[in-house]
Parts: structure tokens; sequence; C-alpha cells
């Protein structure tokens, strides 16, 4: 059978839904793989053997098709993480060793039924951001192969778009989770730091590390990452990871002028001032901010401390076999030889610094929306300057792990040379959920498809459900109505109108102040029904709005024309006593225009 | 006049209210100054005419006695926080300097109304827990001039203890806010990292660095701390902080038998468990809890990175004054020289394996409590041994401030010999107000005073009110009735019984399950009033119990016997049809008891 060019989770889904079994698929793969140009991708391929006994396997303990939450998709991890029955090389033959186990993440993809394709080429140690630093060759953006493909987590992200892995196991330190995405015309998400387990992952620098996952949509990568995270107490930098909203309508980040540095890219230059109107049609609000602390910041990267932090991971490694390492990733980490721990202390003082400055940016804004890389190169320019080049890739993307931030790199349009350029969204910690929607809807937006499928469309996101609870009201607090800003106080949003059941009665109370209605379900009336809006409230919030409402009001259930219940307001026998019924006019917004309108009449 | 022995803010808040002036009280404390018998517990005074000069102006600004949070409280400062017109030294002359301004902490509590005195002694560089290690001499425990006064903040314990300040500023990084409270008979306060701001302090382990407050009383020492804390923007380690609840009833830990090590000092070993036992008789509940992970935390203070953070504040002064040090001191930090980045980072690695260790223990309780110190030595026996015996005092206060914790040190007794024994308890991250009561009855049942006034009772601390809602239950939300869990399950608290105002009729409702009533207010009747409960929930508790009432019940305001008005049950009309009056059983309880027994008597 013909796999589709990219093995978009969708599709996939749907050929299983149609009959096609995980062997068909493994054997359509192993062809693909075979056919494979680019040598470079992977270090290590699980055998064909073994692929179609994990398929056959996965049919006997899950033979439902779609039955497990990745049933069947296909993925390759960077070879910096374990997988059990592969060395882990992390691109160095000398370093290669025979795990003992999956790294966690691995094993929680597997048991979600996904199948392991191969161990992807990297640069080496996760020590760059083009991919040309592997003695496993340089693997190629699949739309040029005179370019790089970006790093470190080169060769995941080509597996991707070229369509022989559904979603691929990256690592981002610097934005070696983001780089080949935006080179490879795909997704790359990386998630908040502490969310993901670290559990099998060779350190770059421990306490900044993130595994990251490159997909063909937002959708399936999103996936993939709920799969795989979660609190993971042998990870000493895992956390009990929290949920941080982010509002319907974001005011995104852009860099001042002076910051958007393209090094003479002026086709990626332009390419992003056209992100930039994008997201505007697409209703964010476009805002601009100082992006110099986050520079700052991210230059301690590869200038100070967190080089240490890169030595510490490979000393003892080091000292009997720097001559087998790759040249420039060895040159960058014995830099930090040099350092004292008194240094690493003082540059971490500069990052707290940094990260003060840059809170009051964050303060402007929701969310950052930034080229993933300002630039490309060929492999022939970058080998020729190997740490120039390579620096200018990271230049929006270095500082996001130290700040704790979510990022989701998406597709944003080829140039004129047919190169892919990407941009990323980058929201404050656990903002993972509420990226998402925004980012599907720019990839959506570019028109420009996943990897080498430029017509294929991104599924919309949908936005997160929040915990809110839904309240009805039917009087003074109804939109324009006098207390309606007690709702606005509390962050209510409007959620609908809507009309009571028909057998409700609707009073014009005695002696209220502000005037206010009551509500009366009479059981065997048939009336209008009474028009009510449904507002949202948070715990908190709806919990001191309830506390706050006088008698003889107060909160209980109402019965929808619908047959649905929803909390909302109801009255005290006591507090109908002397009140005019009002039902005919239908709601209490009628009745008081009509006595507006009477008010009018009679003064005229 | 006659200062009372120990400045406790009570008592001189009774006297300042009684007529006493600051006028008057700086020429008795200057008296009581010029008479101190402990050279060393000052580095530097407020001249006699400044002191005079700051009671007058505070009187000019401030004309009504203790108008202001601490009007007329003498204090004094640990000489590595600048206090503006007089020198910083550090207890190292050649690194002393002239602030251009005052501590963030200083300018607080000044325009809080506090009069400074001077700068105190300390263990240079804050590099010590004894106050042996300064060339200004070492101060002694008020208690027995041969033995040490404890350290670094030795001078400030010192001087509260003695009488010339109502408080005084200390640090805490490895216990210097607690060690000298506990060889005093007084109270240190270590805030959680982050609340205080540390702009105007010497660094001495930058990133764990706290400013705390030595005090005669718990109530005492939280007024200051109170003043000083909040969100410094200026200091890199300042935190937005929050408030920790801890449950009424605490867990108190202990370290189980093999870590009570007292190093033969059996005195403190037998006050260690008489303290327990106090605090079991005031209503905690002990549990045993693993020591060694929070020990194994601390060995990394003078054994591993953080040696380098004490250089990395002072490398460049030592490259030019190293022989000017205290010996013990430069020993110490140039220890830290060979240190590379690259150990630093790997340091901080074993402290976050540390830091998960630890929290399985935190799980197990609310706070823990520990002696301050397990040994107290003479000043002779220090100086001849001077980095083993010291080590022993930071056995049980060394980890807190990695942990990011709060804890407040209390005097627990006397030894035989008459020396000072002290107890912490050490709080999760900002419990700075929910430890403060538990600690303040700790200290009034030890019944040992503060400082040299050994009667001195301290005052209570009330518990801090919390964020609860009231909801008043008159059926099967009662206690022991039916839906009382759902209450239980929210986190609900029984506050108090009540009655109704007498103008409410209660009825059965017909056809609920399981039976309810329903309460009416019915104006101009005049009943028995009805009984009900008034439990209390968090914000969030009482929207999902309100949400989840089903019709037609709901949550509105209802009037008490007393007049006062309190969110409780209330019925739609539509919900009285077909219900039985009940209201002469005077509440549910009765009314359903009554059902019983005819339907037991019906049996029978």
């Amino acid at each position: 059978m013909t796999l589709p060019r990219i093995l978009a989770f969708d599709a996939l889904r749907a050929l299983y839904a149609d009959g096609l079994t995980p062997a068909a698929l493994v054997e359509a793969l192993i062809e693909r793989l075979a056919a494979m140009t680019d040598p470079a991708v992977f270090i290590s391929r699980v055998p064909d053997a073994a692929l179609r006994a994990a398929a056959a396997d996965l049919v006997a303990r899950a033979p439902e098709p779609n039955s497990l939450p990745l049933w069947g998709l296909p993925f390759a991890v960077k070879d910096n993480i374990d997988a059990a029955g592969l060395p882990t090389t992390a691109a160095c033959p000398a370093f290669a060793y025979q795990p003992s186990a999956d790294a966690t993440v691995v094993a929680r993809l597997e048991a979600a039924g996904a199948l392991l394709v191969g161990k992807t080429n990297l640069d080496q140690f996760a020590t760059g951001l083009n991919g040309t630093r592997s003695p496993y060759g340089a693997p190629r953006s699949v739309f040029d192969e005179d370019y790089v493909s970006g790093g470190s987590s080169s060769g995941s992200a080509v597996a991707v778009a070229a369509g022989v892995a559904a979603f691929a196991l990256g690592t981002d330190t610097a934005g070696s989770g983001r780089v080949p995405a935006a080179f490879n015309n795909i997704v790359g998400i990386k998630p908040s730091p502490g969310r993901v387990s670290t559990t099998g992952l060779v350190p770059a620098c421990r306490s900044i590390d993130v595994v990251s996952v490159f997909a063909a949509h937002v959708a399936d990568g999103l996936e993939a990452r709920r799969v795989m995270e979660g609190f993971d107490a042998a990870d000493i930098y895992a956390r009990r990871f929290g949920t941080t909203a982010l509002p319907a309508r974001l005011r995104l980040g852009v860099p001042a002028a002076a910051e958007r540095e393209f090094f003479g890219n002026d086709a990626y230059r332009s390419l992003y001032e056209t992100a930039i109107g994008r997201a505007a049609e697409l209703g964010a609000e476009i805002v601009e901010f100082d992006y110099r602390p986050f520079r700052e910041a991210a230059a301690l990267l590869y200038e100070g401390p967190f080089v240490a932090e890169r030595l510490a991971a490979v000393e003892a490694f080091m000292a009997g076999h720097e001559a087998e390492m790759d040249p420039t990733v060895r040159t960058i980490i014995a830099g930090a030889r040099g350092m004292s721990a008194a240094d690493a202390f003082r540059g971490l003082y500069a990052l707290e610094g940094h990260r003060r400055r840059a809170e009051a940016e964050w303060a402007k804004v929701d969310a950052l929306l930034l080229p993933t890389s300002p630039d490309i190169q060929t492999v022939t320019a970058m080998m020729a300057d190997p740490i120039a080049l390579n620096a200018r890739f990271g230049r929006f993307t270095n500082f996001a792990n130290f700040f704790g931030c979510a990022a989701i790199a998406v597709p944003a349009g080829l140039t004129a040379d047919g190169l892919p350029f990407g941009v990323q969204l980058v929201g404050p910690r656990d903002s993972d959920e509420a990226l998402a929607p925004f980012a599907a809807a720019l990839h959506r937006a570019a028109g420009c498809g996943s990897g080498l499928d430029l017509a294929l469309t991104p599924p919309p996101v949908a936005a997160p459900s929040e915990d809110r609870l839904p309240i009805a009201v039917v009087g003074a607090h109804l939109s324009g109505m006098p207390l309606n800003r007690e709702l606005a106080a509390l962050g209510g949003r409007l959620v609908r109108t809507g009309t009571t059941a028909p057998d409700y009665r609707l009073y014009a109370l005695a002696g209220t102040v502000p005037p206010k209605p009551g509500l009366a379900r009479a059981p065997g009336f048939a009336g209008p029904g009474i028009a009510l809006e449904i507002w949202s409230l948070t715990p908190e919030g709806f919990a001191r709005f309830v506390a706050g409402i006088p008698k003889p009001l107060g909160i209980g259930k109402l019965t929808l024309d619908d047959g649905s219940e929803v909390s909302g307001f109801i009255c005290e026998p006591a507090g109908l006593e002397g009140a005019r019924e009002i039902t005919e006019f239908g709601g209490w917004r009628a009745y008081v225009e009509s006595r507006t309108r009477a008010a009018a009449t009679a003064t005229a």
C-alpha cells in the first residue's frame, strides 16, 4: 500500500480504521526507509524483524485499531535518549553504551502503542543547533540537500519531514527541538521544563534540558507530549506541574525593530513580517517588547556557566576520549575547563538579573511570537564557520528553557528559493496547552503544509476547557444592567443567552435596590419562558458571587427550555410578597425597557 | 527611668502609652549601653547625639505614641547589612566601606519608627555559626561569658538578650539567625527565602541568604518581619511570595533516634526530649522522620558548591587582602578556589537529589521540631578546634534555606549548668505566619523567659485567619446526617451551632431523597427559631458545594437570632408544595429523631 507522504496521526488512524494493519504499515515503512536518500538521518535502526515483531505484539495486546492513544504510530528517538535493545551514542561512537532500560518517555510512548523505528542523528552531545557536528554525517533539510537540517535534533526532524516517522523525539536545551522543525517545515513542541521526564537522557545542560517532539501537526505533537509528560520522582528536575491559562485573545510580543536581527537574510525577515500580519488577522494583539534581556540571558548559554553543565555531563569521558570527539563540540565543551565554581555562581546571578528584567517585558504580553531561526545556512558554509553561524540560529530560542517557558514552533512559509521558514510561540511556564490552539491556527493560515507535503492541512486544536462554573442571571446582573459589573469584576464571561422552561413566572420584587426580579417555578404553568444569560466564573469567583447575594435571592438550579439544568437565581417565598408579576414581558430587560418608555411618554 | 531588663515590644509600648518619651528611652539606653560588660557586641554605634536626634525626628513626624508599627523601638543591625551613616565592615576592617544608602530592610524599619542603635559583630563574612571568627572579639552568651554567643549573627543576639535592643537583624544562610538565639535564650525568626529583601546585604551564599530577626518574643519578631518583607525587584532572588497554611493540629516531625546526634551533650539531649513532650502536650502529633536527606543536603553547604558562592562574593577582595582575613574564614573560603564550574553543577545536582528524597519525608509532617543546636562550646574550646566544633552547631539548621523553609527558633529551657537550649520549628516555604502560634506556645510553655529575664512571659500569637466562607446548613448536611460527607469531602469545618431568627418556618419537603427540609422566612411569624450549624469552606469548596445543590434548594442569606446574616439554605416556593410544616420541632434533627422513635414504637 502507499503510505501518505507525511505520516500525520489523522491520516494513519483513518487508514487503520479502514483496515490497514500495523504489519502492513511496517512493510511499507521498511520500503520507504530503504529508499531514503539521506544516509545521515538514523544512527541505528530497529531491525526489520524486530519492527515486524513489535507490530505483531501490538495487535496481540490491543487488537482493536486505534484503541491505544498512539496505536501503531511509528516514531523515532534522538540518539541521546535510551531505548532498550539499541545503543545510545549521543553521536559519539566512543561514548556509546547499551542502555539497560528504555528512557521513561520511550516506555510511556510504547505503552501507548507507538512503534519505535530507530535512533536518530544529532549534533554530538546535543551541542549545536545545525546538524553538522556528527561523525555520522550531516542530515540535510528535506527541501534542499545543500542546506543544514538544523540541530541538534537533526535526524528526528528529517525523519518526520521525510515521512518515515509519525513523530520523533528530540531534546531542546538552546533550541535543538525547534530549529530543525523550522528547517524542515514541521512542528516542534518544546514542553515547559520539568513536565517530561529526562530519565534515560544523556544530559547536555541537565538543569534546563527538555525532551521535545517533532510532528507534522500541532495536534499530533500535543498528543505525544501528553502521553510522555508526568511527574517522575527519579528525575531531580521534574516538577508536579500545573496549567497556566492564556486569554482567548492573545497579546503577542514581537521584538522591537532594533532586535529584529536576520543577519542579512531578507527572505526570512519578510516571512516573519508576514507571519506577524497573519497573527493579527487571526485576532492576536501585536505588542512590541524589549528583547534585550532575553538575548542577554541567552548569551549565558554559550558564554557563561551553562557550558560547564555540558562539561559536568561528559568530563569523565573527555578525560580519556577527548580526541575522539567532534572537534567543534570538543572546543566548546573544553572551554568550560577554566571556569571556576565562583564563576558559575556569578553567571547564575547574572541570569537572575536578566530574568528579572525580562519579567517586566512579560508583563506586557501573554506570549511571544518570534522567528524560530533568523537564518539558515548551507552545510559547506556552516562547516567553514561552525561557531559563529551556529550561534545565529539560537538567537531567538536560547532563553526559553532558562525562563521555564513552553514553546511551539510551526511552519510559516517558504522563501522564493524554496527554503522553509518557521516561527515560534513562546509562553510562560505550563502554558503548553494554552499555546496550542493559536499555534495550530498560525500553521493552518500559513498554508504551507507539513514537511514535503505542501498541501497538507493541519487540523485545528480546540481551546482547552477551563475550570469554570456556569451561572444563569435574569435581572440586574444581565449585560448592561446595574449589577453586571459584579460579574465582570470577578472575571465572569458571557457564555450565551437562553430561556427558562415554560413553567417559570417572573416578578418585579418589592423594595429592591437596584430593582431586581425574582424567578419562581410554577409547576403546571405554561408561560413564554423567561430570558436569561448564562455566564461563567472560576470557582473562586462563583463562591464570592454567591456569598455576596443579599436576601431574598440566592443561587439554586434552574431548568432551561431544553430541559437542562443550570445554577441560577432563585428567590425565597417571602421575597415574592408584594411583588408584581411581569411574566408576560418574557424577561427583565423587556420589562425595564417598557418602564423606561412609559416614563418617557409620561414626561413627554 | 529604669528600662525593663528585656526590651519586649509590649513592655516598651506600655511605657510609651504611660508617658515615657523616646528621648527618655534613648537616655536610659545610652546609659545601659555604656554599662555593657561585653566589648564585642557592637562594631559601630550610632553616636549618642545622632540617637537623640533620631528620637526627636520620630516625635516630630509621628507625635502620637505607638502611632507607627515600630514606634520608638530600638534595634541593632548585623554589620553585613548597610545602614547609611555607619560603615559596613562584615567584621573585616580591610573590607569596610561607607554605604551610600540604607539597606532596603533598614529603611523599612526606620520608616516604621524603629531607632537604629548600632552595627553588631559577626563571624567575618557571615562564615561561621559560633561568633569567634571576628577581629572585633568574640561576643559571649549572656548566660556565661566563657561560652560562645553563637554566630554568625553573634552581636545581634547578645544585644537583644542584654536588653540594649528590642529587636536586631541577623542573617541566616546556614543557621546564623537561629544558633545565637538558642545560646542567648531568645527568639530567632528566619523568613522563607525571597520574602525579605537582601538589597544592601554583603552576600555570603547569595542564592540562599536570608535576613533574619532576633527578638525577645515570637510576637515581636513577627512584627519586625512583616514590616521588612515585601517583593524587591532589585533583589534578584526576591519572590512575590504567598501564604502556606498549616493545619490547626500540627504533625511535627522529629528525627528518628539514629539521627539524634548531640555529640555527648546529654543535657541538651534531655532538654530536647522534654521539648518534644511539651509539644505533644500542646496538642501536636509527633511523627518520626528520616533526617538523613536533610543532613546530606546540609553537608553541601560547607563541603560542596556553596563555599564557591562565598568565594564569588569576596574573590576580588581576597585577591588583595587575603592576609587580612580571619584565618579560619580565609581557610574555608579559599578552599573553594580549586572548585570548577563543573563541580559546582554536580553539587547542585546532588542537592536536587537530596531535596527529592527529603520531599518524601515532608509528606509525613506539617513542620519539623528540631534542636536549634545540638551542642554548645566555650570560646577556648572553639578556638582550639574551630572547624569541627562549629560544624556541630549547623547539624540541624543547615538545610533550611536550600529547601526554601521558614523557621522560628525559640527558647526551650536551661541546662543544670545554666546554659540555654533552644528548639526550632521549621516549615515549608511561606509557612512563616502559620508556624508562629505554635512556636509562641512552645516558648510560653517552656517557662524560661527571654534573655536574662527568666520570668518574662511571652505573649501568645493568634492563629492566622484563613480565607474561608461560612455556610449555614439546616437539614441533610448537619453533622451525622446523610449529606454531611459532602461538606467533609470539600474540606468543610464546623464553626458553631446556631438558630435562625424567629420568623422562619421549617418544612419537610415532599419527594426528596434523602429526605430534606426547606426553610422559609415568614415575616411576622414568631416561632422557636430553627436549629442550624454554621460550617466554613474554602472559596473553591463553597463554589463546588453550591453548584452541586439540586432544586428546589439553593444558597441565599439567612438571618440568625442575633440579627446577623449568613449564607445558608433557602428553598424555592415551588419546592414547598406538598411539604409538611415541622416548625414546632425547632429543627430537622429533632424531627428526624421523632420519626425514628415513632417508627420504633410502631414496630415494637
